[in-house]
């Protein structure tokens, strides 16, 4: 068994944000754009909106209307701009006025009375109509470097006559499980069919390779001649420190450069990164909750850093809770993930016997104890993290 | 203008529970159901783990160790079975461990000295074992008719012997926006291009149609001729009570079913439900934010309604925040969705002028306030929702 030294979190971090660099940028229409990172600040080309609108459906008129007011209704709609102090306009919400309409009612502040609507309140002129640019002026900074493009930020980024925006490419990911019990077919392959999905839900898009066999030449050429299609690849399982975990020992059968070696974590202790050419290829281990922890957290930085973002803890912190039980650490030098079940408001920390409920709870809900700190105690407050995306639990 | 008259979102999610059923099941291999809601209740086709293993990379043991003990470090796993009481055989994690093994030694609790090991702690018969059928006995229950299937159950389902699930059939849905403006090309049609990402977001298969015109006719034909192939239809825009909006009318033209016009709901107040044969047809208006609104809330409702789970409000509670600002209320008879943007730990509601920060949001947080209930004062406390999927936003 060779001796290694693992390394923090934290370096870990540090050494992804030095050692991965960004994916190239792109130029996509806006709409394709959804869920990528967008690679520069981007300005208004014009002024939303671009004309007054209506802000209900209701009736547009040319003076303040008063409690107890009588309006004719004329028209259906204010674009032909009938200018009158008596008369009201149908509109709909959304639909453009003209300069000289005072006020909109909405349809709650009027009742009709023979073809002509009483006004149940006064309002003020520019009662219900949202004025050209009142939303965003042109020119005014819209998203910045970094900013993740959500499906409803397509609206206003059309009606600020953006049509194409520059972002970073998306990651394409090889998944690459391991071990001759699933080549033989003695064992079903899931946990890489399993990281194919995180790895999804994280922003990239993976890539699934059948399993390759206990063997470090075979694992090393793969990876080598595969490489070049992809901008990562994950490799699952044999990444541990004995004779027989063949997957890091490809490494040297091509070359790839050490980025590190171990990481102090828990699960998932035996995470590796190394770069061949200027492409990462990460090694998580084979058992699965260890594949699971390794991919969302060092995975989930690798793939920030791939798409434009700088590279963080890969979930989400979503709440501080108090520990409804004690937990004893194995590893004091470790970070280590504590999964939580959420009942009746308290956390409670799963040990390993709870392997089940580990899997199996609607979401897994972790927390991550930084090493050097004592055992977790009941009452003892933590932060929840959840990791990144495919579903938001209730909490 | 017609007088309509809008219903509870209480009563739209009774409706669509009522009105609208469950896509038809079928058998899949596990590792398709991912995302998926399970048919039936599923069992352990066998125990998990099927034999002992190893919890830890370190040492197999065949007698209790006691601190300061030396083992002889024999072979490289213990399958071999070699019952020897002072010798050691490494481990690695999750390998199988006979029925002779008495405890796993991690690597932290060992020293080596010349090719022996000396245990640095005393740990009882059992320690780093996890038992066959410790996790899981043949026979339990696993899943429950409902269930939702994460990427992270596809282990413990294989391992528990389970290759095939019977699921609910994922809704595969037509979005249709419609509006002359856009066939024309005067302008660009986005909001049928968000509401694709939220729908396939919110679990089900979205097709994006190109924008129909103004025309009751043309409306029902397109949506009476594609219908078949979909298992529901949301059509944008066109949906208010004016003579101009076309989506409604073209129900009558091919016969479609009233379920609801209107919803006490702002915004979003005009969407609208019938069907046609036994299919669901949704009408959202075509204004942006209430076209995002009424999609995850009502067309979410309906999603799940399809996907085999009870409709319930389509999203996810996630904590309870006080309000940092006072908020007026327009419609005292309506559900409102406040949009509220979080800073420095304060909720503050954005108002209809900050229609670009409601747009803008890293992500749209909102709450509800269900009607009859007064205005939102500074300091109230509110629930906070996030909508179900895309991202898990930071709180």
């Amino acid at each position: 068994m060779r001796y290694i030294s693992p390394i923090s979190l934290e370096e870990v971090l540090k050494k992804i944000d030095l050692y991965v660099t960004p994916l190239p940028q792109e130029i996509l229409p806006v709409e394709e754009c959804v869920g990528r990172i967008v690679a520069e600040d981007v300005r208004a080309v014009s002024d939303v909106p671009k004309e007054n609108f209506a802000r209900f459906d209701g009736y547009a008129t040319f003076r303040p209307p008063r409690k107890g007011e009588k309006f004719i209704i004329v028209g259906e709609n204010v674009e032909a701009g009938i200018k009158s102090s008596d008369k009201a306009v149908e509109t709909r919400t959304g639909i453009s006025l003209s300069d000289d309409v005072c006020a909109v009612l909405p349809l709650e502040f009027v009742e009709f009375r023979k073809g002509s609507l009483i006004s149940r309140r006064s309002v003020p002129c520019g009662y219900g109509i949202v004025k050209k640019g009142a939303v965003l002026k042109k020119g005014e900074a819209l998203l910045g470097k970094g900013d993740l493009i959500y499906p409803e930020y397509l609206n206003i980024l059309s009606e600020a006559g953006i049509r194409k925006l520059k972002v970073y490419r998306k990651p394409r990911i090889l998944v690459v499980p391991t071990g001759s019990e699933f080549v033989s077919g003695e064992k079903p392959e899931v946990t890489g069919k399993m990281i194919t999905h995180i790895i999804n839900d994280l922003g990239a898009e993976a890539f699934y390779h059948p399993p390759l066999p206990d063997d470090a030449d075979k694992i090393g050429s793969v990876i080598k001649e595969r490489m070049e299609k992809f901008n990562a690849v994950v490799i699952i399982g044999g990444s541990g420190f004995s004779k027989k975990d063949y997957s890091w020992s490809s490494r040297t059968k091509i070359r790839g450069k050490e980025v590190f070696r171990g990481v102090k974590m828990r699960p998932g202790r035996t995470t590796s990164l190394f770069t061949l050419g200027s492409k990462p290829v990460l090694i998580v281990p084979g058992f699965p909750l260890a594949a699971y922890t390794s991919t969302i957290i060092i995975g989930g930085a690798l793939i920030e850093k791939l798409r434009g973002l700088t590279p963080r803890i890969g979930v989400i912190p979503v709440s501080r809770v108090r520990v409804a039980k004690s937990y004893r650490r194995i590893d004091m030098e470790s970070h280590e993930i504590v999964f939580l079940k959420m009942k009746d408001e308290e956390a409670w920390p799963l040990n390993a016997e709870n392997l089940r409920e580990k899997l199996f709870l609607e979401t897994l809900k972790f927390t991550i104890l930084n090493p050097g700190g004592g055992n977790l105690r009941k009452g003892d407050e933590v932060t929840l993290y959840i990791r990144k995306s495919f579903s938001c639990p209730p909490l």
